[in-house]
């Protein structure tokens, strides 16, 4: 029940500081048998790495994963797999100096007020990097999903205000902001750059889609396939809003317009909808339609523009923070989105195999 | 595991079909020792009564709670308390006719998906009528807040597009929609009445606050307070998005904006800040500003007019739904909002205990 | 997490105190679609009922069932079940008299201590009667067990002393003690009634046997089948010891007898072991071989014979406990012991299935 | 719901094959701010270590345990604690050669049934190793029931049929069997010595007594404190029973004799009782006086005599199994079993505070 596990069959426990000696995760309830590509986790590592382009933090981190468990002749024994990395580029020399200064935006002092005592170094726990092992996790749900065809597509919807208009998704990877939308990328790019230039960040929206996803997936009343996405995703810190489908564009829907028709679709001899406000999911339960998600990215906490804020004794201080961060959280949380996605998704491919005799 | 159980240390199990004998909850995890009010969650499930107003189903039912275990002499014994309140007023025939035809907007269809089997007569256990259990589980949690002198109150902010612009708190139970703009909420009422009228539904948002919640309880990572919150908000029929704070505005901020500047407030000896764009949750732990929560509420997806759909067999079919079915879910969704955050603070009072020696 | 949930997949949540209204059980994880006999859970009820011979209590109480929910046309819907009995013969006058006196051997004291309130009425949730919710359940998932073939057989193994040395299988419900030795039981029985007359009780041994159960359940590390039987055992009120295979005597053998030596059974084509000191598990998962447990059972606490005890305040007091009482558990311990087994093995069936893709 | 996770609120989540990179664990829901003895993790580990004795195991592995997160400046963060311990002193070569033959005792078969997959160096996930995670996560678990005056005392009771017949307390951990009575330990040596230079083994029985252990522990109806003790005492490796109090010698008891009389101990102002047949815990919940367990250990399976087995195909073996092995288990389990009573209460300390507000 403590905080750090995620999901219910298919179950990750994740550990580590930012400023600590590693960051890790234990993945419990894998199928045996499975063959584990240790290279398939490192790439997702290596998408959500700092210091990847000139809009994410200039940090260097290699982040390479080690296996210490679980896998045995490249294959899954069935037993807990567990994954470490190490931190290895942190500077803690900056956060002893505002060690007891609130930075704002921060969890330091809601930290502070739930445990009486913090890491402070880099957010310790609070920080960006515990979703390292996310990522990694992610990774290999990721294998299991692909068994089953299933593909999440992540990218960056809207930052600042400028939204992507049209989807090639080839453009995704191809340009720093992970925009599907090569002319809407550059624009984010250039306010990205102006936010940063100014000491300032900037929010934006993720956009994820679940293709081939079987329906059926989902546990009324309090797993359902939404509630867990949403958990799941609003976990992930800066996350301030979720969506599926219409989301809050359903408020001012009618009945008539926001339901879904069903038909059968003969060649593909299944149940589908002509729309799909629905977002894939209907009572809970996937229906077999692309599940849409979108949230809401707030911007970075950590600026270099002066903020006035207080010490742990009430005294007021004016903060600069220093250290290297991402002016846009977006580029970087695309991988983080996709990971949360996929757990949620091989945890619920085994909670409905318990339907089936 | 299974999908009817919510909360960790103070948890539930509700259970119940719409149309079957009762619905009802098992509450465990109870602190004993504790004065019970039995009429406090009857007057929780009056507010979510069906046949309240004009605005609302015309069906009626009394949803009368009866005690079955753990409370002696009006006293928690610490022991699982079970709630059943019975179905009454349920009328089946109807839906013998359209037994095979897929609803829009229903979950008939992800329901045999899952589970090969439907309890076709009013949405069965996928029936807003589930939230009953909710309700009268709330109606408990709510008595072990109020101990803390924690409040929850939530309201229907827009429907159909029409916003509150006022807030004035006893207005809220005083007009049929729940709304604390007494001018919205007339707007409201005639929007409601025509999409009645003309055989349709309209969507809307709910907000909820709540006051005078301690700072320190959440529990990271992965069952941070806005996390749990979500799922719990999610898991409600009809619910397409969630956000906290700023929510999807944020994305459109910048960092030197959206960060609330900590200040120390004297008076109340307590560390504060100067705006609330967070919602009163850093890091996934409240830090004792007000928490601003807000749920995109769907169209009710049982409407008279007439609609395209299929049978089982992917035969063609119109249908009409009858029966008597809420215009706008938004009024009655209102005191299952409350009651869904009242169960993931009391659980997260507990989890918090764990902290201290 | 609290107390009164068991299982994983198959999960059970019991509720009710002795002298309450009612006692019940809501079972979730159920598979759909499967036929559901209320019949055969009232048949293991009936088992398990006061008055039904003159070893046992003399009280009579129906313990009738009643399904809330979870089934639909005799079959279940994959929702949760919720069983209900009614509490009809119960007497809670003799207990107000004795409220603040501590019954030796009886759990008033540590309720207290623990809740600081107590149901005294005929022990509350200590009361053996908490168990009819296991045998409700249980009886539901013998249901499934038997689609798998898998087959539970508890009796009474000895009874102060005197032990069953044939195994008749007819013969266990064919004698008020549940005992597979006819001339053991007619002893027994003696026994019996000679520690009734006396105001006083008897402990013994209960045996039970899994036939049928396939190789391969069992979670290690720590949800091992022998762990999960032990903690299922233990819970039940009475029990004082577990054993599996070879017990506590394997404290006296060498290796070179306690292996199980393996061979190949060509006829049915299924490796088996020559021996089954392990009792059919080893390494915390079942290897095809029967299970054989074995429970000890302590004399009942509630004896007619005068004790020295003391009241909340720590006055001396004499006690003669009234009421109608089983001068030894056993024979009623015998479903009971079945329901949790039945519990358990339905619970790892679905565990396993996880593993096969 | 893997496996691989123990406790509630205090819980551990172990990983590790006996010839992999590394075995350890992940404790989550630790209190923060409290002080952290590595070292005293470390002579657990050593108690626990192979080659300490010539009644163990010659192999030699120094076991030192790295902290990989969840602790700053020696104090807990109330974040996950990873504590890794690499393996190696592993010699995978003999096990190659026998990779396809069932070792009898032993957990191949059942792995190989249920994950369909083995990693048969020394035993993988189902070896002794495992419990080396155990210890370390008792270590710290110890750290915390000392805030409380808790103390666990485990020993080596009973080896081959020789008990110990008086306790000393301080001779322990004087001899190499860990036996509180000094002549005892020099049979049981012995014993053990010609078992080894027979190529045998021999089983025994550990006792464990919990001393000051506060009232009011324990969560019925089925996280009683017994279950719980058993369930982590029946998933050690080679248990094969497991008492509390009078345990299988209640079986021959009368309630006359075996109810323990309460009486007030004025100057302790404690209520307690004249004997402890109950074992420290009544209804499931400890009532102050000292609990009391027993466990049998079964003699070790991996013998040097010849063995008769077959392998994968079918085909007979005749097996001796090289390897430096443990002619007896009990010394080396006691540190275990106080490790997992340990865990077992620390988990229990946190859920009984949930009940005071």
């Amino acid at each position: 029940m403590p905080g750090n596990t995620f999901g219910k069959l298919f179950r990750i426990t994740t550990f580590g500081e930012s400023h600590g000696k590693a960051v890790g995760v234990v993945i419990d309830g894998v199928k045996p048998n499975l063959k584990f590509s240790v290279d398939e986790i490192q790439r997702e590592l290596d998408r959500r790495r700092p210091g990847q382009s000139n809009v994410t933090t200039s940090r260097q981190e290699s982040d390479e994963v080690e296996i210490l468990s679980g896998v045995f002749n490249s294959r899954t024994l069935g037993t807990p797999i567990c994954l470490v990395i190490r931190n290895t580029n942190q500077d803690s020399r900056d956060y002893a100096k505002i060690k007891n200064i609130f930075r704002p935006g921060h969890a330091g002092y809601t930290y502070l007020s739930r445990y009486g005592i913090e890491d402070y170094r880099g957010g310790g726990r609070a920080s960006g990097r515990e979703t390292v092992s996310r990522v990694a996790a992610g990774g290999f749900a990721k294998q299991i999903l692909k068994k089953h065809k299933i593909q999440i597509i992540a990218y960056t919807k809207e930052i600042g205000g400028i939204a992507a208009k049209q989807f090639e998704y080839k453009e995704i990877e191809n340009n720093p902001v992970r925009c599907p939308d090569r002319n809407a990328a550059r624009a984010m790019i250039k306010l990205i750059e102006k936010a940063k230039h100014d000491g300032d960040s900037v929010g934006g929206i993720v956009e994820a889609i679940v293709v081939n996803c079987p329906a059926g997936l989902g546990d009324p009343v309090f797993n359902k396939l939404e509630s867990d996405f949403a958990r799941a995703l609003m976990s992930i810190p800066a996350v301030k809003g979720f969506e599926i489908g219409s989301g809050f564009a359903s408020a001012q829907m009618k009945g008539s317009e926001h339901n879904d028709a069903f038909y059968y679709h003969k060649k593909k001899k299944k149940v589908q909808t002509r729309t799909n406000y629905a977002g894939g999911i209907l009572g809970g339960i996937s229906n077999g339609a692309p599940i849409v998600i979108r949230i809401a990215v707030k911007p970075t906490s950590s600026i270099a523009k002066p903020q006035a804020t207080i010490d742990l004794h009430g005294h007021r201080h004016t903060i600069r923070i220093k250290g290297r961060h991402d002016p846009c959280l977006c580029p970087r949380i695309v991988p983080v989105v996709e990971a949360m996605i996929a757990l949620v998704l091989a945890d619920h491919l085994l909670l409905r195999k318990n339907l089936r005799s």
